[in-house]
């Protein structure tokens, strides 16, 4: 392999306007923590154990499983190398188990992730003191690996559907767990399959034959010696999916297991010996943990639209086809319009959701602390927001990565180009830890509510207060296309939207139906105008936050962020024009300059592009693709990938002399 | 299993309201041709060698190829034995090569489809009588193995990039193929990988010093004895990709390489002994066969859409989940009206596809009929509506196979929903025979052209004759909400929409830009003309289509088929109401209302959607899906999925005692 860089690759370098590292330092939050990432990156990316020689796309599924179980162990033991050292902190955790890193190295997933972030969590976060003593040393120590069970086969968003029962027996102080229907099964927890040997189970409480809720157990599922399953549980892997191929999503069935009392994690409600029943204070605190992995997710959302668009960037400065003028040789494709609209609507959407989970990262932490001190105020405020926000970046996100491997053509779909991968993982985002459209009507319902309390006067919290303005103005005047208007004419479009909702919803009750079956009545009204006070949301962080910054950098890098933040609203604004048009007296004109202003924005990143994608830094054993490595040495590298394949060791396959031969020779 | 079928797919089957039999029969094109598509599938189905005991997702790649060229040849002794009765069909080969019935029998593909689909009719096609007679018994034998070598590692839709050398030296009266550079190597054709021992390869041809074009030319790869690559060739496959996986897709590159003169396919233009060349007398038959695979996909696309749409409705009719009233138990999710509007869409969509295949196919046809009497004048209105629609078809195809996978929440995710392959198949063909982008903007250069001439007042072929009435209209007037209304709507829009493309590169061209340059300028504004004009047109067919065989129908189907045709023109009209509000005057109340008949053909279509998937009329084994299969036993279906996994034949993994436990030992 030549180590040249491509030269058009070159010269899109050699043409950037600003620099790179300036744009790096801020991508990364700062220098200090800049240099930790590649610290770390060095130390887990350069381990030879961790290297692999065959791409993990030609095992078959149970190879696939040992060798992520082998990378899995490795990666743990370095974990525990950096813990023992006092060099572990969140970042590691979360670059490693959640993020672009650890995703690099396990591409199909982690069988040991959730041992990490939700057992070791579970038990930090509703056991009792004496619980954490007994468990969570060997837990850290990982003598034991554990999963967390809650998901059935026939039973997911409705927590209260859940059907595994835990009855206690006070005469022996044990529960006994039973699984009485194929709907119970626990269906997906990671690591559930053949790796942990204990799990937080998640189950229907009974004491003193009454029915008390969901609590959760520690229980043991395999022999710590054997690893056999215990007596009672039948356990195995769901089987294969169309992404996080490694991760042992599994199966847990019970008949008639049986715990020590103990075993239940008793830090927020309790069974006392005889079998009585202490309820929760308040489950205030449940809402946290999910708003911190949706908020988790919204972060992460920026790193892999991220990774996708450095991809498509790069090939599309490297890739020649289709001339545009007959006379010239074929262009880089970059210089078609219609590639520039699919890959660099990208780069300013991982931008402004990067500065979006900054912003509400900032938000969450700001909240859990009032929460701490007992102030509940802004808590249903930041659950509607971080909801509608997982629910749109994981979609665009998704949609982005396929609108960037379609840009690149047949090779976007190989497996060497990474995309597929990409949008395997990417795209289950959308469904779990809150289904999207589940999690739209969560902050639509908190809408039509805050929209009734607008409607009488209610003074409202700053990320809904636009509503109360809106329904004060009536009518949206003078918009003169600034990026303020635009970001206004948001506003006032979502509090149309959620006008609509509100007003159906009335019609419905009018109509003589109760207020659940009204609200589904009214779910498509009511999951877009949750979209659309997401996306206003958006649009008024990105000019917030996009204008702050752009203060506090260089004049070169103020002015690419500039045309980024422009691109970003222009490109919302018309994805959006129907509801724009609706509500907004846009005149055919109007419309036809935000067009042609989208194509100038796009024409004055043109410049930049690669620049952009290369400041985002990422390592090539991270980006992981033949279209879009540093070098640019696209075909080359295609060509090492499928040098790869096990077909290509040997000439001729087992085949032909088992079946073609045959074949062929048979009528002769 | 029980071979019960689920009550609550009972409950739907039996309240429809319409005889199923009826619409099959419509949708296979009549009793005979159900009852042959049934004895075939029945044929094949059936055949013990062609049963899968391991599912495919467990195998490594290459296990899964040698697992795929066994059937091949199996599928391929199956075809001989029908051909040698003289039963096989055109129906036939598009069933088994390109149809449903293929695709099940060999999910990611079949390393032999080329040899059937493009080699046979190349040598037909461009082989003078001598070169058919002396290759395609051969062929049509299968005592050779031929695939179609055109597209290169550098160059795909840009023909004229082709750079593979064919140099015809006189001397020896042979052509000597060079591949000069690594982006000259062949990359892509399927089944070239290590299955075929021939090849038509596409080349630059030159003779007596000059560059004549591009030509075919019949190449030996492999040894026919041996399957060792012949001297020169270097060959292999490409690796692993997001679907396809067992096509064999391979490279090959040539090093001084000599094949005889006559190896050229000279039908249509010849080289002499001497090397004097022959040029052909005119390209359009070329075009013939791009229009027939481009037709053909479109066709495809109404029977990937019943597949999803199937396994979501069926699967929606049977999970339940998430309380609308919380008095009641969870309902079936297909009483969310936001589910519904994820699922009934797809369902009409693949209605009209379908009718809309059938008319596009007539056309094609009757097109095609004129050609052969040498009467072009419709060809450039057959290419330019078959770009289009291959470009909608594949595009919505792809979407809604995904819209329907996520409605299915975590389920869809598993491989053994089948939704994974669906949608890799399906995504796959937005990128081959003619890249969605590039198809529009071929329809928009035409479109801009007539609307030109619509200017100067010339008459206009039937497709694009919307344009000059729109031109007169001016304005539009008198929406009264008729489907005949939206459809004159979507005209209108159209032809604005392709007015603003030709102003724009007129303007562009006043600005100084050459013609090429300005059409590069106005890319986006050209693909959005052609995307409305596809758009229009599926409208208007859909209109004539389902109007005209609702009165050849019963009455109850005729019913159905009104909603479906409201669904469809209500649902597309709304999906482009940006568009429309921009050029046809309408309220807030006006819009307001299309939501509300939406909803309304949802809630009316509510109780015959089991039955229109039923009606569809899929085969279990060819559904070959978990959630979709007809008796509804969704759970036990999952987990007998689950039990085939290879990790789940022993209770304990292999790493647990190599790597898991010296782990978890280690710090006791």
């Amino acid at each position: 392999m030549t180590t040249k860089v491509n030269p058009d690759l070159q010269k899109e370098r050699n043409s950037a306007t600003f620099n790179t590292e300036e744009f790096t330092i801020w991508w990364c939050g700062g220098r200090k923590k800049y240099e930790e990432r590649k610290a770390l990156e060095k130390r887990f990316l350069e381990d030879p154990d961790l290297k692999d020689d065959l791409p993990i796309s030609y095992m078959s599924h149970k190879e696939l499983y040992e060798h992520s179980v082998r990378k899995a162990v490795r990666i743990a033991e370095k974990i525990r190398e950096l813990r023992n050292n006092g060099e572990d902190s969140v970042d590691t955790y979360s670059a490693l188990l959640g993020g672009s890193l650890g995703t690099a190295l396990l591409k199909e997933g982690n069988p040991m992730t959730l041992h990490f972030v939700m057992f070791v969590p579970t038990i930090m976060g509703q056991g009792t003191i004496e619980q954490q003593v007994e468990w969570l040393s060997k837990a850290w120590d990982c003598s034991i690996i554990g999963t967390y069970a809650q998901t059935e086969l026939g039973h997911g968003t409705f927590l209260r559907g859940l059907e595994t029962r835990a009855d206690y027996d006070a005469t022996t102080q044990e529960f006994v767990l039973n699984s009485p229907t194929i709907t119970s099964y626990k269906w997906w927890p990671g690591g559930l399959g053949h790796t942990a040997n204990y799990a937080v189970v998640v189950a229907q409480l009974h004491t003193q034959g009454e029915f008390r809720g969901l609590a959760p157990f520690i229980v043991q599922v395999r022999d710590e010696e054997t690893h056999m399953p215990m007596p009672g549980v039948d356990i195995g892997e769901i089987g294969t999916k169309l992404s996080m191929k490694s991760v042992n999503n599994g199966y847990l069935g019970f008949k008639n297991v049986r715990i020590p009392l103990n075993n239940m994690l008793m830090k927020n409600q309790q069974v006392l010996p005889d079998g009585t029943y202490v309820p929760p204070k308040n489950s205030v605190l449940t809402y946290g943990t999910m708003m911190f992995v949706r908020v988790a997710l919204i972060r992460d959302a920026a790193l892999a639209l991220a990774k996708a668009s450095t991809i498509a960037c790069r090939y599309s400065a490297i890739r020649r086809q289709s001339p545009i003028d007959p006379n010239q040789p074929e262009p880089q494709i970059m210089d078609h319009t219609t590639q520039q609209l699919k890959v660099f609507p990208q780069i300013a959407k991982a931008i402004v959701f990067k500065t979006n989970g900054d912003n509400i990262w900032n938000m969450y932490n700001q909240v859990s602390h009032e929460i701490e001190k007992g102030q509940l105020e802004r808590l249903p405020e930041m659950h509607a927001l971080s909801c509608c926000l997982k629910a749109i970046c994981s979609n665009d996100t998704a949609a982005g990565i396929e609108t960037s491997r379609l840009s690149c053509g047949g090779h976007g779909f190989m497996d060497c180009s990474n995309f597929p991968t990409l949008y395997g993982m990417a795209t289950a985002v959308c469904t779990y830890e809150g289904e999207n459209t589940v999690m739209l009507l969560q902050t639509a319902r908190y809408l039509v509510k805050v929209y009734g309390q607008a409607l009488e006067g209610a003074k409202l919290v700053p990320t809904v207060s636009y509503i109360k303005e809106a329904i004060k103005q009536k009518e949206f005047i003078n918009f003169d296309g600034s990026l303020e208007a635009i970001v206004k004419a948001f506003q006032f479009v979502a509090a149309n939207k959620i006008r609509i909702a509100y007003e159906r919803l009335e019609e419905r009750r009018r109509q003589g139906h109760g207020p659940e079956v009204a609200a589904n009545l009214c779910g498509i009204e009511m999951t877009q105008a949750a979209d659309l006070h997401g996306r206003s949301f958006l649009a008024s962080s990105a000019l917030f936050e996009l204008q702050n910054l752009s203060k506090q950098v260089s004049p070169a890098l103020a002015e690419v962020l500039k045309t980024i933040l422009e691109l970003y609203l222009v490109d919302a604004c018309l994805n959006r024009i129907g509801d724009f048009l609706r509500f907004i007296n846009l005149t055919d004109k109007e419309v036809g300059q935000l067009e042609l202003r989208l194509q100038n924005c796009l024409k004055r990143l043109r410049p930049n592009a690669v620049a952009l994608v290369d400041a985002f830094d990422i390592d090539d054993r991270i980006l992981d693709s033949a279209l879009g490595a540093w070098d640019g040495n696209v075909y080359e590298r295609m060509f090492e990938a499928a040098k790869k394949s096990p077909l290509n060791k040997e000439p001729v396959n087992v085949s032909f002399h088992k079946y073609l031969k045959p074949f062929m020779k048979a009528n002769l």
